[in-house]
């Protein structure tokens, strides 16, 4: 599929579903819409991943199949700045794709828009209408199947579970990615945003995700929340209950030690929080935690490395930092 | 409030809410109608109650506030043969108060009847539009929270939230009840059915509703699930972080090993719930297992003194059957 990227004056550092495409899709970028960067090519701004040109609207856009809103403002609001890119993607035919609070298919013009022109706008946050209960039947899928879990929110879960995929491609596998979060339902142009469930149909949203992946040799599950969170926590449960995991891997911000945002809620130490995780999962499916990934980015390089090995001391197991250092280290711990 | 309660050829045995309003609402109810049993008195089918003449239909009912539909089929459906008496509730201005998955304010009839006599359709499981997320502030109140939690769905968490509540009564203590499903919130006249929330909002749910119960000495959280339900965990843990309680009473039906409708999952030794609910609570606020709860309904008298014995011995801390023996042998414990 080839794609562009709206990512008008958040690219690169707020444009989290702009990067993660760029950086693990296997969509074919065509360009990025940003018109603060015009003008410039991804590479100049990021490293290592798929370069595309930066052009300052959708009339200078390549042809291609979809338009992605690569950006969340806080509110998760659509903008009218954006509304002439969005009008003359679907003009062209072109699918649009949106991981916002707002939902694209409820906007008249877009509607109609989209109908005239034969196109689908999809709205990554709008649940499936069928979902149901959780049967308790993940664990029957042939793959391996390994959930990344997390002590906080914005802790590198989709990041991990990504960089893991990658590593075991290296390897040979059949390996997929099991997302449950917008960014990654982006990259993956599949999933469910679990969060957005009505809390009975939660895991067996996750249990129909498992099941729906099919036939890989393992399975990444992307975690959300953490278990001790205060608001959070069900969530994070209904993944854990739902996905049956056999292996989890316990993500981590170095250097972190309250609830972001509920800073009256100290961190655990590490180990304590794979203890909890594994407890929990363990009546409905056993699972251990086999690695930890550690989010080093704010460290300079020689404290990170560091920090990992303290961190892999902590819960005995391998860990590193997927994006630093490789995934690739630990992935053998998981198959 | 002056109530009828519809619960047509399911009396007693089938009508859960109906049966719970008598038992615990502080509703006046006026009349049962269900044509099945209809011309008997409700003291000829339950001891203990509130006494109320069962008649065939609406027409039969003395004068009242409200209908409320006291049964719930599989499913959640509305039956048509229900029609004719809550369309003559509303001629007559009643409100109508269902906890079904049909929402009778989408019922065009309905919704017409109402909008022509005034009258409110009120659905139970219809959440509130303004939910938001938990921000780990129940504890705040000035009561004490005590939650019911269990080993399974189905083991009494209502019943035990509701005979607490009415033991802290006897002691003079301004007690009430936090209804989380359809049969406590129609007898609280009051709450939110928290496994319909949208998942993010389930903890932030249960947190509005501790707030709103306001000045209290002691507020008794009905706990739904089970902390290892396969499907139901999430919302389990979503209400247990979200109220935030100071003491937990388990909640276990006798003689009951593997999850219910879900068979290959055996149920863990009851001590061993009591551990994993503390360890998981502790994280966002301290909590004790206090109390134990026993269904022994399908017992016999001598073996069910015996079974809760042992179940108390179990737990290490007061145990009863709330519904054979009497609340008031466990209430201490959790002031």
């Amino acid at each position: 599929m080839r794609v562009a990227l709206l990512a008008h004056e958040q690219f690169p550092d707020r444009a989290k579903t702009a990067v993660g495409i760029l950086r693990y899709a296997d969509h074919d970028v065509v360009a990025v819409v940003d018109r603060a960067t015009a003008g410039d090519y991804v590479r100049e701004h990021i490293a290592d991943v798929q370069d595309a040109p930066i052009v300052d609207s959708m009339a200078a856009v390549p042809d291609c199949d979809a338009l992605v809103i690569g950006i969340a403002p806080i509110g998760g609001g659509f903008e009218d700045s954006w509304r002439p890119d969005v009008r003359r993607a679907l003009a062209r035919g072109c699918d649009i794709v949106a991981g916002l609070h707002y939902f694209l298919s409820d906007d008249e013009e877009f509607a109609r828009l989209a109908d005239e022109h034969g196109c689908e706008l999809r709205d990554l946050r709008r649940p499936p209408a069928d979902l149901s209960v959780a049967e308790g039947t993940a664990s029957e899928v042939d793959a391996t199947v390994v959930c990344t879990v997390g002590t906080d929110c914005s802790t590198g879960k989709m990041t991990a579970s990504f960089e893991l995929r990658n590593a075991a491609r290296e390897r040979g596998l059949d390996a997929a990615v099991v997302p449950t979060g917008q960014t990654g339902i982006a990259i993956a142009d599949w999933g469910i945003v679990i969060d957005r469930v009505v809390a009975d149909f939660a895991a067996g949203a996750v249990e129909r995700l498992v099941h729906e992946a099919g036939d890989h040799d393992i399975l990444f599950v992307e975690g959300q929340g953490a278990l001790t969170h205060p608001a959070y926590s069900g969530v994070t449960l209904s993944i854990l209950h739902g996905a049956q995991p056999d292996s989890l891997v316990l993500c981590h911000d170095a250097g972190r030690d309250a609830v972001h945002g509920y800073e009256d809620y100290p961190l655990l130490p590490v180990e304590q929080y794979a203890d909890l995780y594994e407890r929990i999962a363990s009546p409905v499916h056993e699972a251990s935690v086999d690695a930890g990934m550690l989010n080093t980015q704010d460290m300079a390089g020689d404290q990170a490395r560091d920090a990992v090995d303290a961190y892999a001391d902590a819960l005995g197991v391998p860990a590193t930092d997927p994006v630093r250092f490789d995934a690739d280290e630990v992935i053998e711990s998981v198959l």
